[in-house]
């Protein structure tokens, strides 16, 4: 069974194409990092014309095509300096979009942009398994993804368990929690990097962006912890209004973990197939200053909405959005000191 | 712009997912052949654990599945033989399912055999340019597909054009029309063919099956052509009735031609990348009796109805179907006097 924790699809005013500004924001920011790695990093290898670059973790677009452009015109200005050639005349690019089979690739594909200088392909399936031939990836990427976790940690769903938590994340207050989040993030990752490895050329880059949490730091205590929070507070509501179950909702959990700075080493170092060549806090446009509760309300609904309605019903989406964003003021100034999460970039290389 | 004549999305009763037997059988009836082929006329790579398929024209399955499934173990096969290697060790078999941007890929995706052993991509785009980066692919298949033009053909929708065309597609009747079908036909097939020799290696193999004319025979004098026909008869009426504004009816064709095997073979010959393996009449299961009305009529809704509906709207094209269906059988003694069409199977090598 595919999940159901894929993007909103379409491109209306509720859809992920139409409301993913902040996940924009790391890319762009994230464009000139690229663009020295690839011109230091990169090994390109003049002999060959084929230039393969995935995105894991698509959706239905604009930030990918955003990024994998950004790959592009790197390599090609690392091609033309190295060998004097146009790499327009030289080189072939195929961009290789993943997401689940359930993402809205007809969308995806309906707004390609209409001069694109690569061969497309939309790679269906979970990127914690194989998704594409061995050897066969020269650059990977992978923005806002991977907090994602493959199914619900052991436990966390069950009032019988020392792990069961009736909170909706892993907030970082409860230590069994916390361990079952981890003990399946180390699974996933690993799953995650082991793939990669295997498609990814020798020499060839990865490149992860997204949140994680600073070591020391609990969730809870970031804003995008007090923001879920906050859906958690307001799922008690609709509760407690009758919509929802709440011993259902009590057993209810998302299944995201923004890893910990060591933890996320931790993991590529357990792997070994590569050499962490960066691994930085890269800042963020929108990070700092608290946002606006109609924009964080839809933010919330195209992210989460689908897990919500798949579990409770749309009847039970729609008052939680409501509650969300009415209630929305109340948290503005307890997001304003929250402590600093953080957006990384990371560069690794394939031995 | 991307045409509008993709086959109908989804998976329900009407869809082109649960309506497309008749393609099918051809596959099947060919899967002997393409075996025998491949065993005889491919060469494998022992060294190399890639092996790229593409399906062009997929559409949204389930026929494209079994297509893929039919080389893979051909080829497997043959592996085994020629190596005494498990060919499920060793080869990774990627496979480039293509059709336009707008071929309902989501259907596509969430209907994939579930125990598949190879790599997913689809491909959106047109199969008349290039949709594959240069000697990537090693077997291409095409089934059904090239009867359908890029492009409405010059002159045939103007009412001052000597080709003006009042009927819907290419009967035979008129020397213009059918010049300015073959013209176009040859530079659809002409373009299709130069873009296949530029993705396929050298040695590899393109498989096309569908429907063609045998020489001398005009279109109208078929089963396919007399059900054309019947299907122009039935929009007249429907244009009568008020439904169909009689002018723009005039005007409209079907962007389809079904070559004749003489003019087949020479696009092929003038392109000059192939060696014709084989060209041959293959039997159709279903191609000798006259099939029910509520068949042809589904069939006719499946393959037609979305050009129909994008040109005359929703209603005229209920209209359509019902009188299509409710007249049929007073055409079934006609198609039952048919001359013989042709399924034909081709074989090239690229040389």
């Amino acid at each position: 069974m595919a999940p159901t924790y894929t993007m909103a699809g379409g491109k209306g005013p509720n859809s992920y194409s139409q409301h993913s500004t902040y996940q924009r924001a790391l890319i762009e920011v994230a464009k000139e990092k690229i663009s020295e790695a690839i011109s230091t990093k990169l090994e390109i290898n003049s002999a060959s014309n084929r230039f393969n670059i995935a995105d894991f973790g698509c959706s239905t677009g604009p930030n990918t095509f955003l990024a994998v452009q950004n790959i592009i015109d790197a390599v090609g200005q690392k091609y033309r300096k190295e060998t004097q050639k146009n790499p327009d005349d030289n080189i072939e690019f195929q961009v290789l979009f993943n997401d689940h089979s359930n993402n809205d690739f007809n969308t995806l594909f309906q707004t390609l942009p209409p001069t694109k200088g690569y061969f497309v392909a939309g790679v269906p399936g979970s990127f914690f398994g194989r998704v594409l031939p061995r050897d066969s990836l020269h650059v990977g990427h992978c923005s806002y993804s991977l907090h994602w976790l493959s199914q619900i940690p052991k436990g966390i769903a069950d009032p019988n368990s020392p792990a069961w938590n009736k909170d909706i994340h892993c907030t970082g207050f409860s230590e069994e929690v916390a361990e079952a989040y981890l003990d399946q993030f180390k699974i996933d990752m690993g799953s995650f990097l082991k793939a990669r490895g295997e498609e990814l050329v020798s020499g060839g880059l990865l490149f992860l962006l997204g949140s994680c949490v600073p070591d020391g730091v609990k969730m809870s205590e970031t804003m995008k912890g007090m923001l879920l929070d906050h859906l958690g507070n307001c799922l008690n509501d609709v509760a407690k209004e009758g919509l929802i179950n709440q011993e259902e909702l009590d057993s209810f959990n998302f299944p995201i973990y923004p890893a910990h700075v060591a933890e996320f080493k931790s993991v590529i170092e357990d792997n070994g197939c590569f050499t962490i060549e960066a691994f930085e806090k890269i800042s963020h446009a929108n990070e700092e200053f608290p946002l606006g509760p109609e924009f964080l309300a839809t933010s919330n609904k195209v992210t989460f909405g689908g897990v919500i309605e798949s579990r409770f019903g749309k009847e039970a989406l729609e008052r939680t959005n409501e509650l969300y964003e009415k209630k929305c003021p109340e948290i503005l100034p307890e997001l304003a000191n929250a402590k600093s999460g953080m957006q990384f970039f990371i560069m690794l290389r394939r031995n």
